[in-house]
């Protein structure tokens, strides 16, 4: 249930405030060189507290390989790595355990695990284990070095211009979302399936495992709900399937088409906003003002793009992999 | 490939102007009534030319059980159901064979299967699928006959009033999209996981296996990420975990909260547009005006809300069968 | 449940006395030539009533291709095969009702399934679905063309000479059992995985999914326990892997060794004895005296060597396209 | 492909002479209390070192607990546990590197992974992983403390006088296999499935993932091929399915019938035999006479039991957890 891929797999398991997040990787080919300095860039992309709006929490994010690596390549057995966790103040949680505070896990996972949960900065449920999300990305990245991955956030606050989006919540006090938006070229046609494993139902799914994404929407999106189909159809302009268009965003019939993979995804305000909320207080069953404790991103947005790049890549890597355009050995 | 769910789990397969469209749904507990007659409603719901803007290709689709049901029961064996194709006229598709239709899996099925695909209506690409879909859905619903799944049209091209949303395709001579939310009450709190098997993960990869979706949001949805925290948020108010608002569409953490589950999805405008397009000529590489022939819809959407309906209640019933919350044998 | 392979993956489904028993087969390759006659010689070698000590129950056995198929070639969607059910005594079974026959499934199906199972012949737990076995395997034995898959009969009732077994359950009025071997040739090495999913482990988890297999041995087998190591181990004699003994039957460290594969099972004699047997009469509680009806096989083991090739093919053509040593498009 | 099981589910990873061997277990309820101590008397048992005939190598093997438990309870997310390598001695096969020894994975890892495979005592390929079955196999036993499951040698090297065996063993400086059974008492009727994940299907996909495993009998095993049908049925006796012998195993039509559960492994002679063998050398080309070095069990059978029963115990709490008999939060 912690996993996803079906060549390429990847399972996740950890805590915020435990010993660690870690991550393995089931399927990846045999001989792709990788070392721990592989992985810096995309992490320290990801790492709150180097730009305004992110959190102070500050983890060295060491990636530190346990299985699978071999003479500073890939063996072709199971590759685990282990983020450790060494900057956690759980005292702030413990004492606002009181409130299942409101756009958290902390109810569902109570209900879901009766109790049982580590419910420390929201234990496994934490924003925490995208690390191991974005390690996974950077190896399948590596698989796919001849193809182009980028995302880049294109609202902040319903702001394009990101600075003033910003602004905008710290004046308020008040925590902000945004839209992000990835970009794929390179990409060979005939990747995915026509119905339960599109490329659009992989991608999704693979998506809504990053905490706070509240939709997504592929090339023209929900705004091709008010087209013409004469508008909204690409037409094919030669024999490679290029198209003088790109409103499908890259997939046609749940299959790649050969041109860029484009689709965009919303992401929620921070729920540990600043500001003062209300929530159920559970030792006492009444509705009472509280505020969250911790250390929290003020727009989590600002930390998604190369979360977004890493699921993408994942899901990119086992369709190639699947359709054989990676090799087993490299 | 073809295959959805860990326990409720369906197949699909057939093609458009093959011999059938068929389904397999494994792992449905025993006991659970099952008649022709379930299966009627749903069916005609999804059905054309019965209303001004779906097509004129008329289909009995009337459900030939082969397999997993005795005495009017399910048996817990495998339950295979055929839809055979009778009125197809695949001679409006060898005419325009020439030309892979923009929007369409022609030129993307060919790239796939090498030219080997059955290319008669979509074949196994074809939106006549979703037939089987809907009959797997008739049996999850039947198995959640404890929630309420309901599907509505919010938009036509852009308008609510759907009537006018409509004419505006007809006199424009163009097909056209819509906006389709559903509502799912009566949930228990805990299905889901944390991340990759998250409610919204497993539903957007079901819904994305619908032909034409091209986006889901959750709760308030893109429209989130313009909101502050402190809007977005949902105070919980009891014990129960009912909340003020319901921005969160009722999933929070991955998880269901007990309120009521809402999405929506956007549909793209049907491709087979009666407006004349552009589109390569395969057998010269020129790009050349062609009409599509055959019988469509203009407005595929209005065909969706029992589908989206479906493939909701596939989702729900695997994970209620996960946390035991339907038995094995009814 | 009633699935298996990751790629090449095997959906069975359908009851003994039911409309059919049917089979899905989902990633087979595009392009593979497939015909009606490619089935015959296999399914004429599982059919009984042609040979001494087999049933009379004669079924036409006509693959009816329903879906994946197109011009005579495989299309790369999922293929659907049903083989409708004739020639069915359903009153033989009626009568017997009342007594749990020992050996069949009467009593495990009645309890997993609460009564609701479909009981007539062993409704799905029937030998009748070991056809679709042998169909898939069909197809399967195609996509390894370069491989001799061959199975043969060693032992009838403990006896090499198996006129001399079979006459001796003729002579005692009683079914019997047998030992049936499994050789590949032409295999490449590295198929398989350490553990979980090592060529042993995958075959003899498809093996034990042909009913009445109560053991399956590699090589040497359950001998090699009696062994010293020096005696058991193959000197490896060349680059190429050839060992000078293959006591290890083609299999190290779950991976093929690019020697043959072999291993034996062991075929337990057919439940359905001639011979009046003890058994609990369900609608009094007592144990009591009964024979059972029907027409059944002496030996079931006669029938078994196609189906175990299939078996074979099944999990070897899954393992070739996980290696990519078999192409998507053929 | 290094994972098993279908909501209990089991993923292994780790080398011998790497880091450490490690396992996450995913769908394991929350609430069952987990300590160290739990894991002692197994991981001991199945430890070298400890008896004659098997290895000196000595490692502590202390379960690391990285996630998935808090308060001593497992929390209903991934657990991983790991075991550090500490005593490796990775020059013992620096110097043997020219030889793919036979019997071992040397060569086939070699052709499977191309030569980046970690060769440093077999690496992944290792028995140091059972360690991890066996912590796996730990918590399911837990999870089945009403069941009885219990290991225990029939023979070594042919004879049921195991000191004996062990002797000819020490006396002919040669190493030795033996023969193993598992029995389950208490298990409830029904689990399993009729035919791809049937009892015994699922048992010998698990137990193959034992290294040195050569084959698998199910009751009466390969002695039922030489029966009669009226000897071996056994004759149901109550309305509860009790059977008056138990040829059977406990599996009938794939399925438990809630008599004992009874099934026998080969175990092969240890492949590192102290005796000299011809084998290739890799960097010449020629078949010539060499000594394993590295420490070695004589008789890798007597480690084997408390592994064989972990393994068992893994498929029987995935079972179990899928027809409902354990709960999801205990």
């Amino acid at each position: 249930m912690n996993s996803f891929g079906r060549i390429f797999r990847v399972h996740i398991f950890g805590e915020s405030h435990g010993e660690c997040a870690g991550v393995t990787i089931d399927g990846c080919p045999a001989g792709l060189p990788l070392t721990v300095e592989d992985f810096s860039s995309d992490i320290e992309r990801r790492k709150g507290g180097t730009q305004k709006g992110t959190t102070p929490r500050q983890e060295e994010d060491l990636p530190i390989f346990k299985s699978g690596i071999f003479n500073g390549k890939t063996t072709g057995a199971p590759i685990t790595i282990l983020f450790e966790n060494k900057n956690t103040r759980s005292s702030d949680y413990e004492k606002q355990r009181d409130f299942p505070r409101p756009g958290h896990a902390d109810f569902t996972a109570h209900e879901k695990f009766g109790g049982y949960e580590d419910y420390r900065g929201s234990g496994h449920f934490s924003g925490r284990l995208t690390v191991c999300l974005v390690a996974a990305g950077v190896i399948a990245k590596k698989l796919l070095a001849d193809l182009t991955i980028e995302s880049k956030i294109l609202e902040i606050g319903g702001e394009s211009d990101l600075e003033k989006g910003l602004q905008k919540a710290i004046d308020a006090k008040d925590s902000i979302g945004g839209i992000i938006e990835c970009r794929v070229s390179g990409l060979p046609t005939g990747l995915g399936e026509p119905f339960f494993d599109s490329v659009e139902s992989l991608l999704a799914h693979a998506v809504f495992s990053i905490p706070a994404v509240r939709g997504i929407e592929f090339g023209t999106g929900f705004a091709a709900a008010k087209m013409f189909g004469s508008e909204h159809n690409d037409a094919i302009i030669d024999v490679k399937g290029t198209t003088q268009t790109n409103h499908a965003g890259g997939v046609v019939g749940g299959i790649t088409n050969g041109n860029e993979l484009v689709f965009r995804i919303a992401i929620k305000p921070t729920s540990s906003t600043p500001k003062p909320q209300q929530s159920l207080n559970w030792t006492n069953g009444e509705v009472e003002t509280f505020s969250v404790k911790g250390r929290h991103d003020l727009c989590i947005a600002l930390r998604v793009p190369v979360i977004l790049e890493a699921v993408t890549a994942i899901v990119l890597a086992d369709l190639m992999l699947l359709e054989q355009k990676i090799k087993r050995i490299l």
